[in-house]
């Protein structure tokens, strides 16, 4: 608010993003969908950023970024289409011990589930093995929280990284349950070479103690050079309500391009609701900032399960239970 | 989301916008209103564009363009007031061949009648002859579409233009009209030296298909240095509901700014609701980037109509069947 | 909207910004709350301003300025949560006679409490003396305003300053009450060295002419180099109710960073509806833009009064008639 503590050095802001469209076409129970999609390769963002070196090692930072539709030019936002900062929303200090943020930021147990997911869960191919929100009265793992304290390990640790998170719910102390919307997360991997292992754990409290979800997942890959296989588990457990996903992937590079697939089996502890889906996808690179990708996506259920497919920026088809859904899509990813 | 793939290079972001406030003061039907108003001359937005050169005459670029009313802050967007992309949300490919681009644009029928218009669409003078919204059921032509793919031609045509847009209403094959909220549309024209021509028209679907909306017009201005005469017809027809608007209009330049003037006759199939609107103004530049405006226009209602005028930022007075309304504006435009 | 009016000089635009988040405790009545807050310190915001030189003494510009909370990364709005310049919003022409703005603007009643505060109204610290809200249908003195046009003296009056601003509440001529949401205020104050002095006063108008707010304030602080001591008043009045505040307040250089310390009373003519609060809090400065903050607040209430401590991000506790609060916070606050 003061006049002269502002714009100190605008020279400093880094703009950032990614702008992602494409053509889906879905189906499910015969009845089927074609338009455009957004954030099929990549999530589409608008980013500023910045960090300050403070002298003796010590940086401050930060970051705002937020999503959007491409496909409408919506911002996204908790139930309203406005540009707020829902993707990232830090302040941090930085130096030899690794990196503190406070702010909104994306979660520990999220990170794994991208990072092992060919499709980077994105588009009609990318993994449902997180938010898998089968279970009644449970909204899924979380993407990025609110009111968070984090830390994040600095990266000289011989291949060791990890980051620890608290979120906090702001419940009254004397609310029915005041530990509502209390999330606590870690991960923690190691990385080397060709390698890269990851496991992640967290603990997100519900609006009541019945609604606790524990949240769980395991990450490898190997990149051989002409293919890079991955593999990735996740849970998510609502007292005695489980649902995991067990996924095989790879990338591999092709021509100017990258081919993507991967298979996932999602099982769950109630009602013969499981499923399945099967990938597979091709990203070509223009140039450095720029691709061209394709996905087409076939999920199968169970007789107590209805999935079907909704990248961003469509609606799903829905389909029936026990019934089969797909999706294709095809759009130009570009960053800036 | 990968953390490599975004910022590559944040130095092609080209940041853009206009700043526009201005006083105005309306009248209709006796009642009058005072107060500041937004966009007057230009439509106030904010917007980040780059383009990137991928070789072998291959570029690709993005705009992500946001609209605002200055006057109060807020952003605009679907019923809310946040700051979305609104105006344009774009990722295009160019080349010798034109350019394709996906997202949310411009449609083809709006930009003829904006090029047409001395006042740009803008402020208490701007032109009726587009979401003319005097068919009951039907919203009017629209400005801006979400969900589409765009060609534009190259600019090496010998002075031919033109523009293809289809945009995808997304309905699902099985809803009771599955081509709701589809729109295809091109514009076609030819500018050499003085002389500007252009047609264009569309489909829009409705809701029902009795909402189908057909929309057409033609624009035509030529350049004598000393002014700049325009002719615009536009139409929109819903079922044996037909709105028509024919307009004749001039720039010219004086002194440091232009005087501009408008005459727009727009006839209904319905009800003797015809009207007519009058508008005079002249914008002064302070410099290239910083105008100074106004204008004054009069509307004049038959006996089934009652259109009073609403410029960005205010609402409309209303007006008595039969009545007349009318509109002053004062203001400061500002690009940077 | 004309495609060769807009970025003409994208070089000119300064991106600017404050992001601030921290640690929070809040007690009152029993209960208490812990959590992440924001704007601690300095509201947090995102803005983009620029001015352009139009030669002759005439310059021309435009700010654009949105608030956030960094612990959710929601955009602050009216009402809902996306990114809306609605903490300034401005286009200006400025010369030797000073700066005429017009757009959505800091008010003058407003700029008084924020300078003679030593918490600049921020965190748990921040004073109560604007918008206290203490009487029956008002909302409030403003802190910003929309539709205004304001004149800003120059900078070269012997230390003599002044704003005026008018806000039009754009009431059409017929309706109830035809001034309702017009507010009309003035700043006039003196600096020169270690002395600044300030009055203020705006009438608002409310939507009847029950709810009318007459606003006046009167700021003073004296910078004696190892402490500078500010005393604040301020006052609204709602036809016989009146409420007041008394501030008392230092800032004083320590260590690295700065000392701050408050004590409020405030006394409403209604209901033994007196309360009073004492902060004190300490910011660090790890370099000219980043600091370390912490404060500790509390508000004692008499019997008819239920004030508690909401610093931005968070909600109050609450506390019961008669009862004390309390609040807590430390935090980062960056500036870009």
């Amino acid at each position: 608010m003061v006049t002269a503590a502002v714009g100190v050095s605008a020279q400093s802001v880094e703009i950032f993003g990614t702008v992602d469209a494409g053509f889906a076409r879905l189906s499910g129970n015969g009845v089927s969908k074609t338009g455009v999609s957004t954030g099929g390769a990549n999530i589409s963002r608008l980013g500023f950023r910045g960090t300050e070196d403070m002298g003796g090692g010590l940086k401050a930072g930060f970051w705002l970024e937020a999503g959007m539709d491409v496909d409408s030019g919506q911002g996204k936002t908790a139930g309203v289409g406005g540009l707020s900062f829902n993707r990232r929303s830090t302040v941090s200090v930085m130096g030899g011990f690794g990196e503190i943020r406070l702010g909104r930021d994306d979660t520990p147990t999220f990170l794994s589930t991208l990072i092992f997911d060919p499709f980077l869960t994105n588009g009609v191919g990318g993994t449902m093995a997180f938010a898998m929100q089968g279970i009644p009265g449970a909204p899924g793992a979380p993407i990025q929280y609110s009111n968070t304290v984090g830390y994040h390990t600095p990266q000289n640790l011989g291949g060791f990284y990890g980051q620890l998170q608290y979120g906090f719910g702001e419940a009254a102390s004397n609310a029915a349950y005041n530990k509502a919307g209390n999330y606590a997360g870690l991960r923690a991997g190691y990385r080397t070479g060709a390698l890269n292992l990851a496991i992640a754990a967290a603990k997100m409290n519900g609006a009541t103690a019945a609604a606790d979800n524990d949240i769980a997942n395991f990450g490898a890959s190997y990149d051989f050079g002409v293919v890079k296989p991955m593999f990735l588990y996740a849970s998510e457990k609502v007292n005695s309500v489980k649902i995991s996903a067990m996924q095989f992937g790879f990338t591999a590079p092709m021509g100017a391009g990258q081919l993507r697939a991967s298979y996932g089996k999602y099982d769950t502890s109630t009602n013969n609701a499981d499923w399945s889906k099967l990938a597979i996808g091709y990203g070509y690179n223009l140039s450095k900032r720029t691709q061209v990708y394709g996905a087409i996506a076939r999920i199968s259920n169970k007789d107590g399960a209805q999935k079907s497919i909704a990248p961003q920026g469509m609606t799903a088809t829905g389909t029936s239970l026990g019934g089969s859904a797909s999706g294709v899509d095809i759009g130009i990813r570009h960053f800036f």
